[in-house]
């Protein structure tokens, strides 16, 4: 390992299960990957599954939060009345310099929300950008936005190309990742009127591999590496491939289990489907990083388990190692010129 | 059969592979529906494809178009210029009462540019929209628009919805068709601005099942039968639902072969994966109707076989004889005045 250890903040009472599988997962991360969790939440909850682990070779400390949040409330309500809510105190850590990073598997809003305005963003970087991966025939593909921006200007989407090459290259570890951009022809010229101008900013970008538009089936081929796009776009995409993906399987599976053969039928397909359910586990990659921050902050999906919050901390750990977001600030500043011009468009 | 016998002008030089498909279309689905059929096109080739066929039973003319379309040619250049294309003289032919509608499986951008503007539209409608059928784990799903508009305003998504309604009761047979707004999450108010401003005009129709916002992962379960959405997102969603099942399929069925007892599992996926194909086949519904025209245009997939081009044409002979142009103005007239108070604000 170089550097320095990367110090991870934890919000323990967060997603859908809380610290029971936050608590497991950090730990878990925290041995493996030679990291700091600071498990930030309400102590006593969090002591009670630290002893139910064997906590050898890992790195934590506890940072008390009084208050949680539930799903129903409005990120803007959290934002401003829970002071002591554990993805605040968590934010706030990174921003007074105690961690690197947060991870979070939600309240997702309330996890952007804070990441945004409590974090703050790097210079020049006009709206963060919430990136996630996606499986593919091959490698992993990163899409964003997928859900902090629903209404964007073209040089939003030029930036988000710009940030998510970054994280190819960092987290994927691809030399010049193949960045598109999501339209619904192949042509230049395609598209409607923000991705038309996008792409005239994203062409011009320097030290950024544009290979022009992508369309949806583009996607899954693993014949692209960053697949650019709007908030709104983003979020409709990765839930239709995670409800798509079920929805055929479910097909699928019936079909092959109700044939001639159907016991042997069930018992091949069994092996097969749950290498096949490995293949497309979004636990897999574990959160979205919201790309464009002072300090570093991954959104996990709420139904998290502890493997996934897990792969999340790894994930965070990877990006302070990396200093992704060092090579991040010099690509947007490297285009801020392109960025302005269109802004004053 | 109620009625007159509908009269159907088939682009019998649209697709990737001309009269050799749509000939033989054409003349099955005259057979198998009751429908007089036009076959526009260069008379020596589509009577060289009609020489081929047994005619028993059909009903057909032709309709000579010395002109034809390439895929590489611009739709505003075609509407212009090539004034004897099969395209224009089919969308003339409905113009001038001399057919109920036109089916072609493109170029799709002459086609649907040749049915709005050659054709015109209903009135009140603002924008057509170009409708697609998915198939989903239940029945199958209408969306629109899937690309004849990609920057919409609240009032064009709103008639979209109507519009979809008509469509899925007359063609689908549903009673109260459950029509829904693609947004990125389930509740009022999530969207971004031209959604939420759809939501509360869909809110306040007439004579509408407005079920509210559905999310991606909506889209396949059969829950909702009309999705409602802008023709860069229902591209997007179209094309990618296309690219994910070969994918996914794909993937599964390498990872089924190549267990521990190869052949054998080959031959019982080979059944379930002929089966499920058939499930996911766009083929089987044919086309997507341009929704919102005086008169019927039908674009098909340019990759049709002559199965994809016999089920677009008797998609248009339904259609006719079911009048749901009558009913899509009738609705249309009904909300004109929600449609002009938004155009207003």
């Amino acid at each position: 390992m170089e550097g320095k250890r990367p110090i991870i903040a934890v919000d323990a009472m967060g997603g859908d299960f809380g610290p029971s599988v936050v608590v497991p997962g950090a730990i878990t991360a925290s041995r493996e990957n030679d990291l700091h969790v600071l498990l930030v939440g309400d102590t006593p909850r969090v002591e009670a599954e630290l002893e139910k682990l064997s906590l050898d070779g890992a790195s934590y400390e506890i940072v008390h939060a009084s208050d949680v949040v539930h799903m129903n409330e409005k990120p803007s309500d959290i934002l401003r009345r829970k002071k002591d809510a554990s993805i605040q105190v968590a934010c706030r850590l990174v921003r007074d310099g105690g961690a690197d990073g947060v991870v979070s598997a939600g309240h997702s809003g309330a996890a952007v929300a804070c990441g945004m305005f409590i974090m703050g963003r790097l210079p020049g970087v006009e709206r963060p950008a919430l990136a996630t991966l996606l499986p593919t025939e091959k490698k992993p593909v990163v899409v964003l936005d997928v859900g902090a921006n629903v209404d964007c200007r073209p040089y939003h989407l030029f930036q988000f190309g710009l940030m998510g090459d970054a994280f190819a290259r960092d987290l994927l570890g691809y030399e010049a990742p193949r960045v598109s951009l999501l339209s619904i022809g192949e042509e230049e010229g395609k598209g409607n009127s923000q991705v038309k101008e996008a792409y005239e900013l994203l062409k011009m970008a320097q030290n950024l591999n544009f290979i022009g538009n992508a369309e949806g089936r583009d996607i899954f081929t693993g014949d692209v590496d960053v697949v650019v796009c709007d908030g709104f776009v983003g979020n409709v995409v990765v839930k239709m491939s995670e409800g798509l993906a079920s929805s055929l399987t479910r097909m699928l599976r019936k079909l092959l289990t109700s044939g001639l053969l159907p016991t042997l039928g069930a018992l091949l397909a069994k092996s097969a489907f749950k290498k096949f359910a490995r293949k497309v586990d979004y636990s897999e990659y574990g959160g979205a990083p919201l790309l464009g921050l002072q300090g570093l902050a991954i959104v996990g999906h709420g139904r998290s388990n502890a493997k996934a919050i897990t792969a999340a901390i790894k994930m965070g750990g990877t990006f302070v190692r990396k200093g992704t977001n060092a090579r991040l600030a010099e690509t947007i500043l490297a285009n801020e010129e392109l960025t302005r011009f269109s802004k004053a468009l």
